[in-house]
């Protein structure tokens, strides 16, 4: 049995893992679950699955059900760092870490520091800190398998290729809500038309960051990290559909796509059965009845926050986090109806501009980075 | 250097590969060439590329440029059968068989039994003689490279996929010049109107087999082998840009997708550089100004050859063959003004039902179905 911790399993990865591993019952088991708060959900998915352990950041909600997995018979992590102790504690082959935001950054490290293979979901770990997850991995032999739609794709199409071939990966984006959308209304838009995501069912966080087109920012980030690529050999291509996850360009003018149905469970289905291919009975796109596919450009006149992706991907070192931890401060200022939806970029961009540079941080400056741009992104939101 | 035969070197693939070859002069070199009769260019050829060897099917044409090739110290082979003794006599490493027909069959022999990289351009081999090209292939370790570009693709989509996972592949078929032709017009189609592929420039009988549909039924035969693919699993996609070569579907969701120029260059260069990626200045395909792929269902009935190639690769043994030659006998006459277009298929399909079927038959028995298939074939155009 493959032994599988599922971080965030409360969320909205957690939940599409769960109906993944609900089809993978014979060959996989969960040995620990984590979530932030929603102490009465995990509870029941510790029911349903029996894990070793769970694992709650909010020690306050955690005390409130320590007896009901107590009694049946679940060790329980309490406290911001729960997750990533929980993955250090308990033995496994697979930690999916579908946390959202920053604080899936440790327990990214924990998954690899022990040479488990990390299916990574929470793009922010590589994005804030890439070089040195990638350096413990080496060190550790750990495997890290994308789960991000886009890198996902990117990681199928590379399969065993050299890297020298590679001429660009070509991320696509959906273009979100807004793509249409005139630059003067973008002023007006609000967080109910901003989470109305036309192809993906997300969490708020990300939903927000695909109508600015920082999603694709950050993601610009983790593919640099993640595939050791320069920048200059990273593109963005708009395509509405979803359904072509990405592209790999190589050097002989061939082009390797991964296509399908934009649903999570299909790349956490592939990285929870990696190196094999999961038969399922869900998740088949119908091409013959699809019809068209299209691609345009990204138009960063009116979505800028695609160009500080690039930017913070060519300046390495703190910027990510810098960039990861401003998007966090200005999203939610966004969501509590505190900043019009195209200050979410320029608060980032001038964040970016004033927490200074880090060119080769250990962890702990990263972290520091990330409390600096909080600071300062809250100073640039209000 | 990696020494290359260029077989069917006047016509359009060897053409190609000729200005791929250009690219290539640090690291190739080519050995042989050969053709059917067109000896002027083969002289021409050989006076360009200096192999150690040429070899010309046609006797007659050859004993007309002995003197200009002894002078340039190029051997000269004649006669039906000079490509696959040249193949058998001067060594390379990689074989590209761009033979037009039938007559490219005891070439691609001669390759694999050598343990050379055969580079397969010529799909007849494989249609009428899979199982024993292969079984001859893992005998000698020569290792089968097809450069026809939807097989190319999906070669390129398997990598090392095991083949377990595979749930489907989809040949892309552009639907040639009558995609959208009423099927009473078909009934007075001109071969000018069939020669004018919409998106590919290839050989003329080539050309006639694509508005037909009975190039993508030889591919669905040449799947079934090349791949080691149960039939059940191989389907066919009209997708008139030409622009996505093939699709291979995975049993866990996920496709994975060959995209680039619709360019014999590009699976040529592919199969001259393998395992390595050949830097090109040519054949990008600029996907961010492309912006529409469409894809459609195969209208069976009015391209009934697609059928056959089915049927075909399901009764296997000698089926191939005889779909092959019947084809070539049914096209021959078409171009001649001497079969109407419906009537291509319609003869294939007969001539299939009346030469006697051997399920396991060795070379012998091969190339006596093609001669049965020929004659009965012959019959059914008069």
């Amino acid at each position: 049995m493959r032994r599988v911790h599922v971080l965030g399993s409360t969320g909205s990865i957690g939940r599409t893992a769960e109906q993944v591993l609900e089809e993978l019952v014979a060959t996989h088991e969960i040995v620990g679950l984590s979530a932030g708060k929603d102490a009465q959900r995990i509870v029941a998915q510790a029911e349903r699955w029996r894990p070793r352990a769970v694992a709650l950041a909010d020690a306050g909600a955690a005390s409130g059900v320590r007896a009901r997995l107590d009694a049946l018979g679940v060790r329980l992590f309490a406290g911001p760092d729960a997750a990533a102790e929980m993955v250090a504690t308990i033995p496994s082959d697979v930690v999916l870490n579908g946390i959202s935001g920053a604080a899936g950054l440790a327990a990214s490290f924990a998954a690899i520091r022990r040479g488990a293979t990390l299916a990574l979901a929470n793009k922010e770990s590589m994005v804030m800190a890439g070089p040195l997850l990638v350096r413990e991995a080496a060190r550790s032999g750990a495997t890290l398998l994308p789960v991000d739609s886009e890198h996902n794709a990117i990681f199928q199409c590379l399969g065993d290729e050299c890297l020298d071939g590679v001429r660009r990966l070509l991320l696509t984006a959906s273009g979100g809500p807004f793509r249409a959308t005139p630059a003067q209304d973008l002023e007006r838009v609000t967080p109910a038309q901003a989470l109305r995501h036309p192809t993906w069912n997300m969490g708020d966080k990300i939903t927000i960051d695909s109508s600015t087109l920082m999603n694709k920012a950050l993601e610009v980030v983790e593919a640099r990290w993640l595939f050791g690529i320069s920048v200059e050999k990273i593109a963005v291509l708009v395509h509405p559909q979803s359904i072509v996850h990405s592209i790999v360009e190589f050097e002989d003018g061939c082009m390797l796509a991964q296509l399908g149905v934009p649903d999570m469970a299909v790349p956490i289905r592939f990285a929870l059965a990696f190196p094999r291919r999961a038969t399922t009975h869900r998740s088949y796109f119908d091409i013959e009845r699809f019809r068209t596919l299209t691609f345009e450009e990204p138009d960063v006149a009116r979505f800028p926050a695609l160009l500080l992706g690039f930017e913070a991907a060519r300046r390495g070192g703190t910027a990510g986090a810098v960039l990861n931890a401003a998007n966090e401060v200005a999203v939610a200022a966004f969501l509590a109806g505190k900043l019009p939806f195209p200050r979410i970029a320029s608060a980032v961009a001038a964040t970016l501009e004033r927490v200074p540079h880090v060119a080769d941080p250990d962890l702990e400056q990263v972290l520091a980075a990330d409390r600096a741009a909080r600071t300062e992104a809250a100073a640039c939101c209000s």
